[in-house]
């Protein structure tokens, strides 16, 4: 894959270094330029601006906090890159409680050496995701560690979110009953990453598929769907999550496997490395659980969002085998959906 | 210096690897072990163990937010470990707006290898210093990168803090007149960290200062001392933190020389290394900017906290020189105490 860098330049007074050097981490005046010349600029928001020790923002009487870090390799993958991965994956989990999130603080690891340029094509990545998802990059922290102590970038965001005093969403609120649904295909993500990682061509490019899903779910809320359960499908794939979700509300679901949407290429790449779409990562699906009366009105409202046309309902939750997912085959027999040991696809996220 | 593990044994279920392997970071069975047997355990708290995506927690009218990413280099050094440090820094950063910090997200990047026994310690160490600050860590993420792309544990933490609506204090508020004070002894996390890296060995073991500011924030404001300016002089020192305020505020600040207090051995280790200790972080002092009138008061505040014994007032705020931060040295001279341009010592937090 070929990375097009060619949409940045390099600030006036940062053009000196074309890569990070350890001073740019120190909080001398390599870091200040690089904060004046670099974030501000890409970021720009009232409370960044004031450049304190912590941003002060408008809160609310209930807030959702959620972190992750990202060590994605590589850094630049078909339909995004590390920096956009940072800002959705982020907004989602703070989003997947019925919240909507409002701030993000973003801390950057940085390797000596890294280009200034793929810094500067990263950040404005995070800038206009920051924009596409409506929440404020508010503060920031910048280390940067001696060569070969790191891998170029590692991001960690953190995101707040304020939540209305009515929204009761969770992992422990599914009950038999609910229907399931999935956004749209899954695997995408994780079938990306491999392929750039590995080299392989298939018969198209595999995107990943990370994307905002805030505006998802707050239109679900505005349509009075009655939403008992969401969770993005991330690590550990559609799998990881129905299951954590089984457990935690004490139900048992039953997936409907065929009506599972998977995208054609990313299902043969899957069968040709041996893989199990079900276990490899999404970045911009949402799993909900909604009433089962509810269940049309979602599932049209999800379609009516571009990243969302290929929405279904793959199953429903049931009393019996509480804490476990079971899938009807395509030939119509059963089989038992687990979670992965470890990890099937290292540093996907 | 020797590292004292015996005070953490591992969990049973995490016997079996007494190193992190990638799957720890995988989002599968291995992930769910750590969190459960090693996290859970450790950081206890009701929003913590919902384990969504997010945590939901109340929030407040205004809030303070602040990341800081820990890379500090060795791992465990003289007076506080990585993680300790990871609590104290991201807790200090909340409060010096004079909110009170509350909520701590942790982000953990390890290393394939790093041994479980540290990783224990360390997780301990974040327990104990989250509970002496009085704050609740209530969510996380744990990635494990391939053994020679990090440096064993990296760990992001944000804080997230309330604040009350009638405080304010921020960088930009210092006036004429303010006086000046340090919490106490400047240079010695710095130095701590110096020393063991470079093996060098003093008349005593130089000890890192680390520790929660935040309640004596809190006690300053309930003395109704009128604060202006609160800022922890850590990467880049007292110099960069004075510089910052001066310029932020647009006024001047005069320092006298002798009254700064230093601590002996650390005066002589920079002396020995060619180093001002003016440059040298710390990571549990802070400095204030507080009304004339109101300097002797805050200074018996300090001094009544046990970090706080050697608290000193070390200046004023001056209409002249605006920006610009000078000191009056011990023969009567008086010299610009400036920014370092990149860092003097890579990786102390």
């Amino acid at each position: 894959m070929t990375i097009d860098l060619s949409g940045w330049s390099c600030p006036l007074p940062l053009r000196d270094e074309p890569n990070i050097m350890l001073g740019h981490g120190g909080g001398g005046k390599m870091s200040a330029e690089l904060v004046e010349h670099l974030f501000l600029p890409a970021f720009d928001n009232a409370a960044l601006r004031s450049l304190g020790d912590g941003a002060v923002v408008a809160g609310a009487s209930r807030l959702s906090i959620s972190t992750d870090s990202f060590v994605v390799h590589p850094r630049f993958f078909p339909g995004g890159d590390i920096g956009e991965l940072a800002v959705n994956g982020t907004v989602n989990d703070v989003a997947m409680c019925g919240a909507v999130p409002r701030y993000i603080a973003v801390a950057f690891i940085l390797e000596e050496g890294l280009p200034m340029q793929e810094l500067g094509v990263i950040v404005d990545s995070m800038a206009r995701a920051a924009k596409a998802a409506g929440v404020a990059l508010v503060t920031g922290d910048t280390k940067v560690v001696d060569r070969g102590h790191g891998d170029g970038i590692f991001i960690t965001t953190t995101g707040v979110g304020v939540l209305g005093d009515d929204v009761e969403i969770g992992p422990d609120r599914a009950r038999p009953g609910d229907a399931v649904l999935v956004s749209g295909t899954i695997g995408d993500h994780g079938m990306a990453i491999m392929s750039v990682r590995e080299g392989l061509d298939f018969e198209s490019t595999i995107k990943s598929d990370t994307a905002p899903l805030n505006h998802m779910i707050a239109t679900l809320l505005e349509a009075g769907v009655e939403v008992h359960t969401l969770r993005d499908p991330t690590r550990g794939g559609l799998a990881a999550t129905l299951t954590e979700i089984a457990v935690a509300s004490g139900v048992g679901v039953l997936i409907d496997e065929r009506s599972v949407p998977i995208d054609r290429v990313v299902q043969s790449a899957c069968e040709m490395l041996g893989m199990d779409p079900f276990h490899v990562a999404n970045e911009g699906k949402l799993v909900a659980f909604v009433a089962a009366e509810d269940a049309e009105r979602a599932l049209a409202v999800m379609r009516g969002f571009e990243i969302g046309t290929r929405a279904a309902i793959i199953g429903e939750v049931v009393a019996g085998h509480p804490g476990m997912v079971v899938a009807k085959t395509a030939i119509g027999s059963t089989r038992v959906i687990d979670t992965q040991i470890g990890e099937q696809l290292p540093r996907i996220c």
